[in-house]
């Protein structure tokens, strides 16, 4: 059984990648990594340079799903076969050689590469290595500590139920939510409702070209892809 | 105003600290780092060959308060005193050169660095490196995502009272447990309680030398300072 690998790249700053990623990524023969069609590509883009020469680049283009809805059962028919198709080529190409597979942030946090993984069982060896989250690099940017002592730290997908959002912002001492995208209206009103809103940071493109870090309030109008909204704890401080 | 620069080691595996981190540690001139009375200290272990060979080392010694409850005012001005001494010792080197201080996992997650940030403020310039988190080293070291699609994460500390453990631990996708130590029965009772102990996991020591993995049931008796509980998410998967 050849090696599949699949590599966090931490937040966006090719920096902030780890030794192990780094050399792992500088000597592999074989490199994929998902991406939007048409798109170049986060993952590729934070690697830019540091690619052997003779690489076989494998570029794992997403189905296009925008047209139809999360619930639709042909949305997760669609992505099934993706991942289908891209675990039975990468058990194949790891036969010859290591296949490492490029993925933003800690691959095991909300990442994609955990449904290849879950495909990839008995037919290829398949190894992790952790990378700085995407929220990691965001709250660093953001110039304050997001928890203390005892705080209770929440993670949220804005793509949950304004009621949910509502409730869970309001129980919380610390707060991160991910995903936000077309869901800033809704995750606003729910921080209202929570009593957060005025705490909130928004945080773009954490650690990339481009970073921006405000109050969410002042923040109008469509967010990046890579948006975290943040709450920072207020914990036991001696 | 010289630069006080603290620095994420990542989860304990010298070979998952960032590229920056390694460039700044292994030019460092004045590194500084936390260790209990007596001990070693994981971060500098972490660190171990990597330094200049005329570095100048400063370890910040806790205050001893083993004998002190939190909750005695005398703990917390003990604190304050030693992080009031170090951060005007820290100060006043960086006007002469950078010093690097060491922070195990991300240091704005649960760090002790922020006790010396914001009584640095105004006296040093200072920087903070993200980096892997514990709970990263640890839910890698499982083998299995800890989040999928919208899951909600709940990170909490042991030292929490039983029935707030038990409450969100009941009430979310994902859970993280940092802080564990003498806590363990109170945690067990909590997550039996929630009806999660029989999927949790204790990781002890993730990516370190001797690191275990085990179901959380199944473990009796005191667990090391660098231990994790974990519950994993089991989210939409297409
Ligand atoms: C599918 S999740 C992948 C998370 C990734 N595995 C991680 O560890 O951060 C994608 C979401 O991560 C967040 N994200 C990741 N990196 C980010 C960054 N550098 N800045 C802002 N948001 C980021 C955004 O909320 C985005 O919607
Ligand atoms: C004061 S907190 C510091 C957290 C650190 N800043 C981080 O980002 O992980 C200390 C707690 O982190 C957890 N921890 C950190 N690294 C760990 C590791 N490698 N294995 C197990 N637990 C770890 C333990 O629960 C420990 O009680």
């Amino acid at each position: 059984m050849g090696r599949v690998i699949c590599v966090g790249l931490g937040p966006g700053d090719p920096d902030l990648m780890s030794l192990r990623a780094y050399r792992l990524i500088s000597s592999a023969r074989q490199v994929a990594f998902f991406r939007k069609a048409g798109r170049a590509g986060q993952a590729r883009q934070i690697v830019e340079g540091m690619l052997c020469d003779d690489v076989h680049e494998l570029a794992m283009e997403y189905p296009v799903t925008t047209e139809i809805p999360v619930s639709d059962p042909e949305y997760n028919r669609l992505l099934a076969a993706f991942y289908d198709d891209w675990a039975a080529r990468l058990a194949d190409l790891a036969q010859a050689e290591d296949v490492v597979v490029l993925c933003e942030g800690d691959p095991f946090f909300y990442g994609s590469f955990m449904h290849l993984q879950s495909r990839l069982e008995g037919r290829a060896e398949v190894e992790i290595v952790p990378g700085i989250t995407g929220m990691s690099g965001c709250w660093t940017a953001s110039g304050q500590p997001i928890t203390w002592g005892d705080d209770v730290l929440t993670v949220l997908a804005a793509t949950l139920p304004e009621d949910d959002l509502t409730r869970r912002a309001a129980d919380t001492d610390a707060l991160v939510v991910m995903k936000i995208g077309r869901n800033l209206p809704k995750l606003r009103r729910a921080l209202k409702r929570a009593g957060r809103l005025s705490d909130a940071w928004l945080v773009e493109r954490g650690t990339m070209p481009g970073q921006s870090v405000r109050r969410l309030e002042e923040v109008e109008g469509p967010v990046p892809y890579f948006s975290i909204a943040l709450v920072h704890g207020q914990g036991r401080r001696p």
